[in-house]
């Protein structure tokens, strides 16, 4: 049987898991969510952070398209989205690296000059990984982090009542690519948001002391909602006028005759956070001076995922971008 | 510039190390060990190591001659040896995952039944990872453990004067590989050494307790002493006879025309360990159980690392297995 048989790639996780042990005392989170939690020190001493991505050419990445600088920005940003989507703080780095025989050395320097741009931003030590040859570039971030315990937020953590929020515009780096994709060129800012994405560690701080739960949108705003309602047993009601669309989200919609919301929805890479907070919180967390976007809100109806369109009509929302399927 | 323009692997971690921030009070040691070294809590709590490793497709294994069982075990293995060469413990491990669209789901669950092996060996829990479709096969583990600071061993410690020693008989994965490149078919041992070799965490923590320096030999006996000489500001004397070698690693080499210390000194993924410790301590080693080889000895005299044959000569200790060269 193949992968795409029994679901894809969440379905996969899900089956692989169970053959593997995980459970431990220490363990406060382990497969399921942004990042694994650990209890490394009695509390209060923070918990460990630890998540890793592995970003293949041509799958996630186009060595036409992007510079090896834009790629390490981008394999640095994807992880600490995770970390910054529980609420912590990003440490230590390390990379694996599949390179292919004939790669130019400034090339490999290139990408490490782009990791090293993200790292030093979000005052990241890079420690240790791996270097190796192979016929397709291959970079495998993990990123360790920590947390103080009362500021861990995980995706399971959303009630019934809680407003849902976002932190900016969702589908411009599916638009770029499919404007890539395409042979055409797209704007400097949706380009950006494709290909050298800056995730929102600025703000995950302040909203994490006063949200239930958040995870960071990297498969899209349906597989994202999907993953809090069925970790925390609730449904959601998105208010589909209320996702917000960048202008040239909207311009490179006409363009290719494309509705923007499939592209906010179903296309990934957004690297903003999502996230549920008691609806009261909301006007304390822009008074905090954060922007943020409520997209809809938590039903204590389990299952029941829903987009609630401009004339009222409510479909299931649409999942995210699901590997293999 | 290609990389092996400028020296392979090993030159281009340096160039690449000197790129992005590693510099932290908390690390007690980044980039140039097996682990990295981090101080997560006050001491004397335990320090935490960390270890990655990326195995790709017909670089690190061939699908025609491993199961995805021994993959799975191979690239547990590896990695748990890192932490051992720390003297340190295993706890908790991160997989990433890169499998091409066709994958059978039995193959998939085949390869975790192999990781799930060796953690249930090592108590390790698998708390994540990352899984994505590309082209090739490839594997990559990060390891977190830990080690009580007192227990913690270094490339850097080895002392002129220092025995130097190793766990077990060298070459047999080399000379497996060998055998298989040439369509032989190796015996049961060596295609077990080569396939679905046994870290030796089992010695580890005894051998730490007595040691200066401590690595595990994934490169061949040649690269490895280079290395805690290099880090040590040490020189070393192999005895060529003192190399451990199997009676089928010796039939293999007479079967291929191949000296046998070739793929002791330059072949690597033998996952043994090599060690640096007073002499004194040697028989207190042994005595405790620990099956171990005397190699040779630590010298005063940096960047001279020489091999010394039966008859007296005196020889350059070639280097291991160096990707891009």
């Amino acid at each position: 049987m193949k992968i795409k048989e029994i679901g894809g790639e969440f379905a996969l996780i899900r089956r692989l898991s169970e053959i593997v042990p995980g459970a431990r005392p220490e363990v406060i989170q382990g497969i399921g969510d942004d990042a694994a939690v650990l209890r490394v020190a009695p509390e209060p001493a923070p918990y460990l952070l630890v998540t890793t991505d592995i970003l293949v050419e041509a799958q996630h990445f186009n060595r036409a398209w992007a510079s090896p600088e834009q790629i390490g920005i981008k394999a640095a940003e994807c992880n600490v989205s995770d970390i910054a989507a529980m609420g912590g703080t990003p440490r230590w780095m390390f990379v694996s690296l599949v390179l292919p025989a004939d790669t130019e050395v400034a090339w490999a320097e290139g990408l490490y000059r782009g990791l090293g741009q993200s790292c030093r931003r979000h005052h990241i030590a890079i420690l240790g990984g791996d270097t190796t040859q192979g016929a397709l570039v291959t970079v495998n971030i993990t990123l360790l982090g920590s947390v103080p315990p009362d500021q861990l937020r995980l995706r399971s953590h959303a009630r019934p009542g809680d407003a849902l929020l976002v932190t900016g515009c969702l589908g411009a780096s599916a638009a770029a690519l499919a404007l890539l994709s395409q042979g055409q060129t797209p704007s400097t800012y949706l380009r950006e948001k494709h290909l050298a994405p800056t995730c929102r560690l600025d703000v995950a701080g302040r909203i994490a002391s006063l949200a239930h739960a958040m995870i960071d949108i990297s498969d899209g705003l349906g597989s994202e909602v999907g993953h809090i309602c069925k970790a925390s047993h609730v449904g959601a009601e998105i208010r589909a006028s209320a996702i917000p669309l960048h202008d040239e989200v909207r311009a490179a919609g006409r363009l290719l005759g494309v509705d923007p919301l499939h592209w906010a929805i179903g296309g990934g890479e957004d690297f903003e956070l999502l996230f549920s907070m008691p609806p009261e919180n909301v006007s304390r967390l822009k008074a905090g001076g954060v922007t943020c976007y409520e997209v809809g809100r938590v039903t204590d109806r389990p299952g029941d995922v829903v987009l609630v369109s401009d004339d009222g009509a409510v479909s299931t929302l649409g999942g995210g971008y699901n590997h293999f399927q």
